[in-house]
């Protein structure tokens, strides 16, 4: 039988406050078994760039990396969020170990190409080291992933976290036991966005394709749903769409 | 017999500039046997507190680490220079990976006593996870790192990189035939400031006593030297003070 493995996503506000991180570094540090953090870094870049006066583009809800944007993030991703959780897990006894795709050479991606969008730093994965990884965790390391890849000639190029959850999650799926938890802002996927409690305790692939037409399911929800469901069908066993809050309660929207 | 074990340090200049240390790591690369990167962040991280309006304080040419530059120097030491380090060593087919002392638990430090000063969010090292960074050697893995510990209760702390260097050397002189080479801006230790091609061939405690006691060697090449008699008191078989251009070359100060 394979070994457990939980792949934990988080993003948004609950890195940026420190007590709620805290709190969610404490949650996650009491997880049995294997597991691996993947963060975001959220406002952080945002605000340094305009500190910086540097402007932050987005399209389509994806950011716009230019080189002085790719500086921004590596700073903020791979140093300052990803290193302050892994000095924190530490104090709370999980042998973390911060890695961005590079290291190791752990993800290697491919520079978006430009059509009618021009992406700049921003890498489409296209391969998960899952040996190298594999050998972190049976040596009881707990890999904590920055949204950084690189493209094996030198350069680091921003990928979107949710993908790199939903990429971990299918490449470790070979090896492990994998349920993967995304937790974001709200208590899971709604049915209406403005009441926190209507969350959608189950989503298969039938009624997600149903809810998208009628327009239930709509923005930022589908590109992390459309991962959620592609890891599922490469053999993770369990996803959860919850909040950072309720990360251990087995509350949420679970995928299936 | 131990395995022969390569660990640089370079700072100052050659970080800051992208012409620079490509030529450095293209060096580097083409070094034989097991090594490890150790690297400064120079003033790049000054130039960053600097736009951001966080003033940088120096006392015997030691930087006064607050909260907001301990965060500078995280972002810059562990996230930009790290990282774009480690993204080009995979492009030379060197297998990097970056790290903190915090990662993996590496090197836990003790934040510096207060005294007549305060140094703030300095630390002290107190133990080198020798055991975690052979296994690592021995994966074929080339670590990277930056100058940043731990204190173990989820705090980092700014470490000098060539302390980091040499306590490092020191660690893996039990297990490895560890050669340390300091990089720095001149060709080695100078007999006079201002003639660049004065350089002390070979310097054992003796005459460095001596050279110190006679206002030859001063300043910022104390701490240096220190650290390097130090790492050699313990074992480490050979330390060479150069620049970085000549790293390769076999010229500039052997400590003996």
């Amino acid at each position: 039988m394979n070994f457990q493995l939980t792949i934990v996503k988080v993003g948004g506000k609950v890195i940026e406050e420190p007590d709620a991180l805290k709190a969610l570094l404490k949650d996650f540090s009491l997880i049995a078994g294997y597991k691996v953090l993947i963060h975001g870094g959220g406002r952080t870049a945002t605000e340094l760039a305009e500190k910086l006066g540097v402007e932050s583009k987005m399209v389509n809800g994806r950011r716009i990396t230019d080189e002085e944007t790719l500086k921004i993030a590596t700073m903020v991703y791979a140093g300052l969020v990803n290193k302050t959780i892994v000095a924190q897990l530490q104090a709370l006894r999980v042998d973390a170990i911060g890695l961005t795709g590079a290291d190791m050479n752990l993800i290697l991606s491919l520079k978006r190409p430009v059509t009618d969008i021009d992406y700049g730093f921003v890498g489409d994965i296209k391969d998960v080291n899952y040996k190298v990884l594999s050998e972190l965790l049976n040596q009881s390391y707990t890999p904590v992933l920055a949204p950084l890849t690189h493209d094996g000639e030198g350069n680091l190029l921003n990928t979107n976290a949710d993908t790199i959850a939903a990429e971990t999650a299918r490449a470790l799926a070979y090896n492990f036991n994998v349920r993967l938890i995304y937790c974001f802002e709200k208590k899971g996927v709604l049915m209406d966005e403005n009441d926190e409690n209507s969350v959608i305790q189950n989503l298969n692939l039938e009624l997600y394709q149903q809810y998208k037409e009628e327009g239930i399911i709509k923005g930022g929800m589908i590109p992390k749903l459309d991962n959620a469901f592609r890891a599922l069908a490469s053999g993770v066993r369990e996803i959860i769409i919850t909040s950072a809050a309720e990360m251990n309660t087995g509350k949420g929207t679970y995928i299936q």
